[in-house]
């Protein structure tokens, strides 16, 4: 199957179109993907990663990544961090649920503190990264929305103990 | 393609095996998969659902489901109490994010306020549902342990405004 050859078709006890493969009638399920990420600071300072891939290629972001198979979300963060900018995280509070429905995606996002801070080095899919104080945040720069929102959610909790997890800011889709 | 014979190959640019299909190369991502629910009450009461489907049936559960593409997470929720419960909910705060890594299955789970008690009923995938007080849970025929986690973490924070969403128990897998 090549893809582009799937029929849609409601399956026996289902209530949805899925794709389904006309030869053999496997179901082609496709679900929403999970992100992981976080918002890494040391001292003053945010680990921002500068992208060496598409979508958004020579824009920064935050380190994050889809979730694999057979992994926790704490882990996933903690690994898309260490593979984009060799960064080791300590994970410290949900910062964010973000959904961006077109794309189907869930964005789970942690706070964190970086613990070797000078080791931070560009991994495969990052071209630099740097560790900026808030006023020297790229912001026309950055690689998505949800990015922007990350950060601004941060800094509102920075020096919370606890705090519920945000959401998309009001009416926010997360399209760019 | 019949979804065994799927060849386990490393596509260029990518880091771990796939699911490529040996005529077209189409490539079978498998990603995990989220489960939208929530612990819904009404005065002292708790929903509860007994599941007319496999895994599980004749077990009770909370309501929940899988996450549907382009859809958010807090509607997947409301939607899942819709269709098995009858249940209009409103979400408050988001209770517990569960990881149950054997399965690839992440669980997002809302602390909800139940809207319409008087009815409820059993939809589709449900064999019959309830409103109990916490000392009649039935725990010895619940579905899954993450619905014993998320109705003791309920516990802990139903009278609290803020909280971080729980996770789960120390060393807990969610297997059973």
């Amino acid at each position: 199957m090549g893809g582009g050859d799937w029929l849609r078709h409601v399956p026996d006890g289902d209530n949805r179109e899925r794709l389904v493969c006309p030869d053999c009638g496997f179901i082609n399920y496709q679900n929403p993907k999970i992100v992981v990420g976080a918002v890494a600071s040391f001292e003053d300072r945010l680990l921002l990663c500068r992208r060496a891939i598409n979508p958004r290629k020579g824009y920064w972001t935050i380190p994050a990544g889809y979730l694999e198979n057979h992994e926790s979300v704490e882990h996933g963060a903690r690994r898309e961090a260490s593979e984009e900018a060799c960064a080791d995280l300590a994970l410290d509070g949900l910062l964010a649920v973000y959904n961006i429905p077109r794309i189907s995606q869930v964005q789970l996002i942690y706070r964190a503190r970086l613990e070797n801070p000078q080791s931070v080095a560009a991994g495969d899919e990052t071209l630099e990264v740097m560790l900026v104080g808030w006023d020297e945040i790229p912001w026309d720069d950055l690689a998505f929305p949800s990015v922007h929102w990350a950060l601004e959610h941060w800094r509102r909790v920075a020096d919370q103990g606890i705090f519920p997890p945000f959401g998309n800011p009001e009416g926010a889709t997360g399209d760019y």
